[in-house]
């Protein structure tokens, strides 16, 4: 068991939930296990007894319990942590066989950030793309709002300039949630939704050439969080793709035929 | 200017955000000024600085800066902080005159249940009703997540026996959003929709009589977090009950007309 803070394997650990460049870490049992069933080879898993395995040969170090609980929070971490090698999806695949693209333009919050991730995995984008200012996703706030899901979803950054280069090549739509907007029916496919910050909504430079869609609302309140407001368009959208609602009411849908 | 620790009015404000027992604080000139515009009368408001005034005949304290920083964070606050008396609706008159209702099973995130408590507000909910174990909707970071419409929503607590009695005693149908369900096209009004935590899901002793909704999703996640499943039933409540949408695409809605 390792109880020395000088431990090579502990302060990889604690350098990579502090400063996430390379390297991030999930934390606990079930988002560890999703992961490695997903495919992914964490570089390192780190337990703060025994008795708690993986399956396959991951090798995991054991921590003294009170190192680990200078890494991470327990109720979180349920005694396990897993470092993972960060992965961006270059934009250019990404906007080439889009469906429907997420752009987080400048959202600071790294729970809306991760909370969107998780959208995204649920409705079936294509991936995430954040602009300049937009908070990491691979952030130990973000990968926690992520519900795990950080693994599963592609993300990558890119500047605004990139990004509008990209699209344009590929023929993608590029619509943004306003509230200056109408409600709209967004096309099933090929576009890209973007969602702006609170408190500065979306780059100009983004929404000058961007079709508006706006969610209809009440105007007791003056917008949504940003995460509600993608929340409800990513799930139109879905819905959209796979016919689930029509004019005479819902499908039955098979919701594990996936 | 108030530079004493023992100053009655700074421990008040103190305690009002320590215990938040029957006053509610509110911070940032725009949520307090929103709530003195629909007719809330502060009990008090503070200041860090002169020259930061409200409408209307509201006394302010002045505290010291450095006071006035122990008492709440400076970039939420921006200098003005306001005691409100708490108000919660009675559950029998909430559930009499409901059309759509919210129901918060044992959500304890408090950031989830501010969130909801402006979904409500967005979607025209008639108010939302916390069961046992919610968070309460009046703490700081509830009233935070709620963007300052904490005061513009109907809200109570209930115990779960009291809630399905006056449900029943009004004929308002109980619906409980959960994974299992199929898509369905909610009653536009006199429904209850229940969300539960998201370990726990929602108590049994509601799920027994209730309906059951999902939304539609990819199997890529097992569920969605509670706001993001609120914001997604609630618009498309809301849309429903305002014709929104069509089977021949959206209707041009009036944004201000509301």
């Amino acid at each position: 068991m390792i109880s020395s803070r000088k431990n090579p394997s502990f302060r990889r650990l604690r350098d990579a939930i502090r400063h996430h460049e390379d390297e991030i870490v999930l934390e606990g049992p079930k988002a560890i296990h999703d992961a490695v069933a997903r495919g992914w080879t964490p570089l390192m898993v780190a337990v703060d007894r025994s008795g708690l395995t993986l399956p396959g040969k991951v090798q995991t170090v054991h921590l003294d319990p009170s190192l680990f609980a200078e890494l991470t929070d327990t109720a979180t971490s349920q005694g396990m942590v897993g470092l993972f090698r960060r992965f961006e999806t270059p934009l250019e695949e990404m906007v080439r066989s889009a469906g429907v693209l997420v752009v987080l333009d400048g959202v600071q919050d790294p729970g809306n950030v991760g909370t969107i991730l998780r959208l995204a995995a649920a409705f079936d984008a294509s991936g995430v793309i954040l602009t300049e200012g937009s908070a990491d996703p691979f952030g130990p706030k973000a990968i926690r709002a992520s519900a795990g899901t950080v693994l599963h979803v592609a993300t990558c950054r890119a500047s605004r300039r990139e990004l509008l280069a990209a699209l344009q090549r590929h023929n993608i739509e590029l619509w943004a949630a306003t509230t200056d907007g109408q409600p709209a029916t967004l096309p099933a496919d090929r576009i890209a939704i973007t969602f702006g910050s609170e408190g500065k909504g979306i780059d100009p430079q983004l929404l000058e050439g961007a079709r508006l869609v706006s969610i209809p609302m009440s105007n007791r309140v003056e917008s949504l969080n940003v995460a509600a407001a993608a929340a409800v368009l990513l799930s139109r959208s879905y819905d959209r793709r796979r016919g689930t609602f029509s004019a005479e009411g819902p499908k039955k849908e098979k919701r594990n035929a996936g």
